[in-house]
């Protein structure tokens, strides 16, 4: 990262929503999934070295906001990100989010981002991600449970980067099906609409879970879910919120990000406390086993985390240099002489 | 707090540096400055509403970036701050911060600000409002020590709502007392620079001490404290930080903001975890005794809380009905259809 000089530091570049997807144009969707995928991937390699910390969540009964920091020791980064599922009812976004990196060494910041839709963009990317080591091989068909906000990205980066080809669709709302089948037109899938989950399942080697309840829900039950599959189950994401029947649980390998905020939030507060879980991180860097046999169930429990939003910001970040796509943001108060910052202001008044 | 529209909420108003100066000249800094002490005030007697925990710290050796979330409810509020003592000497500011709040039913944010200069007004309106309520009956003298950044806030804040008439400055640097003594004319005090601690301390009521040194620093020994006054201690701020000899603590009545805080940040970090101390707002409302007796010394270990930001934010919230001091940020993506984020991205391809 390229920390700008200090007379410059009084803005910070801001990433708008419309700059963000002018961005993604610019580059192209699939290229930024893609890129996405190898950023996350890059930072789970080096997981170690990270400030890391369970997220810290303000929960009221219509949902939860969230802040998720983490450091690599040099630069530091944090989202900003709610889950309000009655929002959806309202015309509302279910999840909506912004972050922030700062230079570790002066605090300043240097980059403010939306991340409505780059969270989106980072979710599907982790998902594909860890589906790139867990997916049986092979895999062509998805099944995407949950046609809401986050399943096109899904779709379109589990064909990006696993090779998927062929994606059916389910959800309890035939109109969010529709809306999705619609939006994934022309870009290379073979999609079909499901009347049922069973239906969505049949023959899918990925079924991706992605609704959004804040209930204890039961999306799949244990008699859905066959053999030799990996289920990428994200929906499930905060006290309270699950999706899987705790069967399938017991039957499958659990694959996590972070332990200590995944049993708090996942599938598997289902769980004991003393569940055995693998972290995908060291799945990645090669000291634990993905997938050992095609009849396994590999089950990735995914609920988010700082790291994924932190590779998503680092990735924008890296994109800013030839000064498109942002404005400068009179963010940081920045006088001369550092100790005079009220003869800043007084010297304003006039 | 008045929430927008729908069709508004892809906007949040932005307060910049700027506009946070236009804005404080607009009501004029000394009504601010009481403007927030009220705001500060009326937030700690209803201190029980709000959701507390003590701010999220990421520790480097050059200093620290820090998380300080809040929330009484029905508004959520949180700042990002950091604190690097050796910024000062690369020309940058030792303290920046900014901050948003949000609303607790959508999740969606309702104001963006920047608040390094609101935080430096905050510290100031919450010492003035400690000091209101511990300070000697008919304090008049202020020893001012530290005089950075936000030595002038503080003293100006102490003349308005605590009557102070005379200050005297001591810094380590005497450039800094220059600058400081320069930027208080005219503003309504007596001045006096000293040369020495002892000599700034010589007569005062309330003794402040606001120094930035990220050690365990002794700006005053036992020796320099008489009996019958009151010190505002809001230097130490972080593990490792303090400015006071333990022995002052030992013969001072301490209160603090957060004792879950303040007990790994402030000056009592040097005493034992069960030390007894006194918060604020069961002074402020009553159920607690603040000073007994004129001779007894009240210490204010005053770190700063995610209340008061929360209070400041409300408070310039509260300003932006007129439409001015503010621009809209493009910060939230909003689709018609809340479930087609994807169809708005690709709808901006062109």
């Amino acid at each position: 990262m390229t920390i700008p000089a200090p007379s410059d530091l009084a803005f910070v570049p801001f990433v708008s929503v419309d700059n963000m997807m002018k961005l993604v144009h610019h580059i192209g969707i699939e290229q930024v999934l893609s890129d996405l995928t190898d950023y996350i991937e890059a930072d789970f390699r080096r997981w170690e070295l990270f400030d890391k910390t369970p997220r810290v969540a303000s929960h009221s009964t219509e949902g939860v906001i969230e802040l998720m920091p983490t450091s690599d020791g040099e630069v530091y980064g944090f989202k900003y990100v709610n889950g309000h599922p009655a929002n959806m009812k309202k015309g509302l976004q279910t999840v909506t989010a912004f972050g922030l990196l700062a230079d570790v060494a002066s605090g300043y910041p240097v980059l403010l981002s939306e991340m409505t839709i780059l969270t989106a963009l980072r979710t599907a990317a982790t998902s594909a991600m860890v589906a790139r080591h867990l997916a049986p091989k092979g895999a062509t068909t998805l099944a995407m449970i949950g046609n809401g906000a986050q399943s096109e990205f899904q779709a379109l980066a589990m064909k990006t980067i696993c090779g998927i080809t062929d994606v059916q669709l389910y959800d309890i709302d035939a109109g969010a099906t529709a809306k999705c089948m619609k939006n994934l037109e022309g870009m290379g899938m073979n999609l079909t609409a499901c009347k049922t989950p069973e239906e969505a399942i049949q023959g899918a080697q990925i079924i991706t879970t992605c609704t959004a309840d804040k209930q204890y829900a039961t999306i799949l039950t244990d008699n859905m879910v066959g053999a030799g599959v990996h289920i990428n189950a994200i929906g499930g994401d905060c006290p309270g919120k699950t999706e899987l029947h705790r069967d399938i649980l017991l039957r499958s390998d659990i694959f996590v990000e972070y332990p200590e905020q995944t049993r708090i939030e996942g599938e598997i507060q289902q769980l004991d406390a003393d569940h055995p879980v693998t972290e995908m991180w060291q799945v990645i860097n090669g000291t634990k086993v993905g997938r050992t046999s095609a009849a396994q169930i590999t089950l990735f429990d995914g609920v988010g985390f700082a790291t994924e939003d932190f590779s998503a910001l680092r990735y924008v970040h890296d994109q800013l240099e030839d000064g498109n796509f942002y404005q400068d943001l009179d963010m940081v108060a920045d006088p001369d002489d550092p100790r005079d910052l009220f003869g800043m202001v007084q010297r304003a008044k006039g």
